[in-house]
């Protein structure tokens, strides 16, 4: 995996505050080293103490002090997230290293693919973090992965919660509590462990909640994200593997939300195309509200589209890369923008909706998009000589 | 201020990522120095270079190794909000610190009142700013406290966007656009400057979207946050006087939420008062927004009572205090939670709904809140003689 570090979260803690004496306060990082360098020696003795293993397969720190200074800091956020880790009660949950040039062999053995990586090693499985490296994204997706792979909605009040969920794919399936009778629930919770906790998998045992969906016994739907209606898989009951397969088909959404946890698989999964829609938008600001509704009804009408996929990217969510995609894209993100990128050489066009006044409709959205798949505005950028480009509709 | 440093923020780039060059890397720390040490020689040639100045007020640092390294992590991650600061177009940002213990004379002249505490100095005004130190937080709040401080809505969608927020508290005004009748206009952005960015000012001149909210000219709405209905703010057209008194009797609401740029400032607002009730609740989770569902109907329900102020803690938010707070106050937050914390000693009582199977009506949640306020609740504490405890309704 390609990987950037973004290193989070040194707490030093001044002074108590004052709810409840150090009830509120961040922890202290306490400067004992919690975090194991595996080698073939200890890796089994160690992996043996652990419910759960957080494993950053590292590439061989260079000899130079800057490279030397980053891996401190590397493993000095590791050494946070293993601190803070420690003191959760549920799972006992170890952090360690393996050095990609010293110990290869044990990564191989481990199952680690790809160097730079961080791997989140459990009983059954190995899953890749693919998310920003900073301890409370990390921290938070291990919460995630120790959570069960299928929740499960009991009432009108949790479905409500249910549907709130729209920036992941998820999906509801409805089966017979009855114990006898699991089997259906068991391929659908052995697919979602494939998965878990990348995509999200919800359940229901009650009859009241289905009918709410308008759904039958054994029936499993697939929500893209944003998305109001889901798409029925057909062929219930199904086996673990055409769950699998069917999301396996499905995984690439017209509208897909670039997430800290999820960054560099997007990222990543986009780089098998030439350019990319990229939507910029603000969602607590009414202008990037507006600009957001448009741009879920383009993907709602275009959602059978098989070559649109939208990255939309919420600024608040990367406030550390504004100023540097402003400069990059020759944008102003104060205001909602959507542009194609060319991923060979940065460069970009985006849509003119002067700062924001002019928003385009539906349609005028889907036709510059349209414009944009084809290759049209990809040639005016040859045509133009320039690097970033503002195209009225 | 009472602070905590969260340290956040080393933006370290192994490699180029695939969409397009270094588009959509995280900017390297590149090494240099941009922290101004202020001292009473360089203090005013120093603002004169820059719009905007961020000061860290710091408590002279102690001579251990561990407090120079705590500085020196600190200082560090000042220097990455500086760098990214640099790279920002619209306004000149830097970036400088100020030592209590040597400089305490420019703190005074530049209206720096407590040192451990991060100050935003623009040609109008100094803000204190009393989130998480930790580069992103930071630097989206200097981004917030440069955007204008009225925000208008101009159309039923931005309107949508306007109700979708709904965790900070918020006015509408409602005024005429004509040039030469900005008078009342005028007062509410002069108040809106006296608050921003903490609290949100939207203004429309749109009769269409006053329509839509039942305003008359000239009038100002107040919202709670969560709250759907405002309260009209009595007596328009208002002086700037006005509408300052008025905000300031009713900024303590009856359910606020914990957010990381905000986090100190409701803490230490808390402080005054024995005990606290703090609910925690993850909305993306469908037990959680169930409970959060409930928690909101009491707050409606309650929106007059003087004493009532709960706080919401989405644990997502803070994902390295978490098992501390399971630690500390003995609860699970893999579920919804609600408790009455004392302030001195952090004992703690929390409603017993087994593990989130149990969730209490609103009827059953307002009469355990009304115990708990009562004193009841801190009585069965003291004559328990337990730290934390769990009671059914």
């Amino acid at each position: 995996m390609k990987w950037t570090w973004v290193l989070v979260g040194f707490l030093l803690c001044f002074c108590g505050l004052s709810l409840g004496k150090d009830a509120l306060d961040f922890p202290d990082y306490d400067g004992k080293d919690r975090v194991h360098h595996l080698s073939a020696k200890n890796y089994k003795s160690i992996l043996k103490k652990y419910d759960v293993m957080v494993v950053y397969y590292h590439d061989h720190p260079g000899s130079s002090r800057v490279a030397q200074r980053q891996f401190e800091i590397e493993e000095l956020n590791l050494e946070l997230a293993a601190q803070v880790l420690e003191e959760f009660d549920d799972e006992d949950v170890g952090v360690g290293l393996v050095d990609a040039k010293l110990d290869k062999d044990i990564a191989k053995k481990l199952g680690l693919d790809e160097s730079d990586s961080i791997y989140i090693i459990t009983d059954d499985e190995v899953i890749e973090y693919d998310g920003e490296l900073s301890a409370d994204t990390l921290v938070e997706f291990i919460f995630d992965v120790l959570e069960d792979p299928v929740e499960i909605i009991d009432n009108s009040r949790e479905l409500k919660g249910f549907k709130n969920i729209e920036e992941d794919i998820k999906l509801m399936g409805y089966f017979k509590s009855h114990k006898s009778d699991r089997k259906n629930f068991e391929a659908y919770a052995d697919a979602a462990e494939e998965f878990h906790p990348h995509i999200k998998f919800y359940a229901t045992f009650s009859a009241k909640v289905a009918k709410a969906l308008d759904m039958k016994l054994n029936e499993v739907d697939f929500y893209e994200p944003f998305m109001d209606n889901p798409v029925v898989i057909p062929g219930k009951p199904y086996t673990e593997e055409e769950l699998v397969e069917f999301i396996e088909d499905n995984d690439k959404p017209t509208l897909r939300k670039l997430q800290p946890h999820n960054m560099y698989e997007i990222w990543d999964d986009d780089a098998d195309d030439d350019e990319h829609i990229i939507a910029f938008a603000e969602e607590s600001d009414p202008d990037g509200y507006e600009f957001l509704e448009i741009l879920k009804e383009v993907a709602e009408d275009n959602t059978d589209h098989p070559h649109l996929s939208i990255v939309w990217i919420d600024p608040d969510d990367f406030p550390l890369l504004v100023p540097h995609w402003e400069k990059i894209f020759g944008i102003d993100l104060s205001h909602p923008q959507i542009g194609v990128v060319d991923t060979n050489d940065a460069d970009s066009v985006w849509l003119d909706m002067d700062d924001g006044e002019d928003m385009p409709t539906v349609d005028e959205l889907e036709d510059w998009i349209e414009d944009a798949l084809s290759g049209y505005i990809e040639k005016v950028l040859k045509d133009t000589h320039v690097e970033h480009l503002k195209l009225p509709l």
